[in-house]
């Protein structure tokens, strides 16, 4: 089993709730942005310093299964580690209920960077990462 | 090549973009779920109803494919068609940018329903979407 | 009474609901922008041409009244008249639950206009909304 | 100068970012409505007891004069304190840059109970907050 490079804790703010008391879908897409850019900043490269060095890092696929849903008070362990295939960067992103354990999102997200508007090989990124990329 | 059962009209709103001018990859769910709430509304079968008839509907799985940025002033076709694939309701959503008709983001979105806390069988639900339902 | 310059029709979409099953507070001012940004728009200034102008409009004060909540399903009239005040320009924004008529939220907005980082005495901003400004 | 009641640090999330790489401003009204209901739930009397109760907080009015932006990376210091005026709740609520010390919003935000419905006379919440009300 594979170990995370990185946790984050976060806990659930009421107005990310939805009229059935749950955590609505796509603010999940948001603790997992937040968990990147925090791991990106704690890696020592940080979105602000991709901005400036010309790297533009674009989504390009996620995958989330919904295990079980976050509701009000709920504090979660958001956790990652990441790997290169290619020029993607894929980050294996699990959010945990931090009471109870259960696993309440599995996501894979795949980010490429652009410089300069065209894709990049990405080496600045994974020379970053590397003290964190799994083999 | 499958056709659509449904087409609805969207507007960037400028709060959706995020700080590089781009819409945030968290809102193209707040797309994919208002597309599936309306085409619900329009089959007949609302989720204001499926509530009051003890349904709750629950995302079990997402996959986005992001092609290509929608920006400030863009109008996008927000079009999708539906399978029932055992108790899975799966939705087959695509987002074009209507200008330009590229593809803005292809999404595969499973729902289940449960019913008074239980996996629901789906029936209901499968027999209000049978005229759209893809065979 | 003051007549109105501007008027947009926006559905309320599901994800905007809070667990009390009406619209969040925070998403009132998402609506009262995207009005602003669609009025500037039809007089012929939009914010893209603002920035492009070398204009920054920033709010500086916002002030609310909550007068009845939208739920799922509800149409709003969301409409505006404006005011230039010294180096301010104020909206006055109501948004109207389309089908009842009841107003459900009053609004004054103060925006001013950054030129080069320096506070501008906003004459381009007056001059493109000088057939809409009241006296 | 008042003294406030209660303070909770926040950081900025790349995400409530807008295309000026500033907090957009519907954002804030997330931030202050996470310390009320942070605020509340220290005071022993949290939103969820509330609504066990049968009393439906309910937003009234809200201003709030922006000051200063706030940023990527920032952390800010929302403080409040709350006194009773009449029926009414109003917190009035500052937020800080941390780092700077600069004030980037200053709000007022009333706040009305509803009991099965009707305007409550406030006695549960009012003796609740006792101990932080100000005369």
């Amino acid at each position: 089993m594979q170990e995370y490079s990185f946790s984050l804790e976060i806990e659930v703010r009421d107005y990310e709730l939805d009229c059935e008391g749950i955590v609505n879908n796509a603010n999940y897409l948001h603790y997992l942005e937040h968990t990147r850019h925090a791991f990106c900043k704690m890696a020592g490269y940080s979105f602000a310093q991709m901005e400036a060095d010309g790297l533009t890092p674009v989504l390009s696929r996620i995958e989330v299964d919904y295990k079980s849903p976050l509701r009000s008070g709920d504090v979660m362990e958001s956790k990652l580690w990441v790997e290169m295939n290619g020029v993607r960067c894929v980050f294996h992103q699990d959010i945990f209920n931090k009471s109870s354990g259960a696993l309440a999102v599995k996501a894979v997200v795949s980010v490429v960077c652009l410089e300069n508007g065209k894709l990049s090989r990405g080496e600045k990124v994974a020379k970053a990462f590397s003290p964190y990329l799994k083999r």
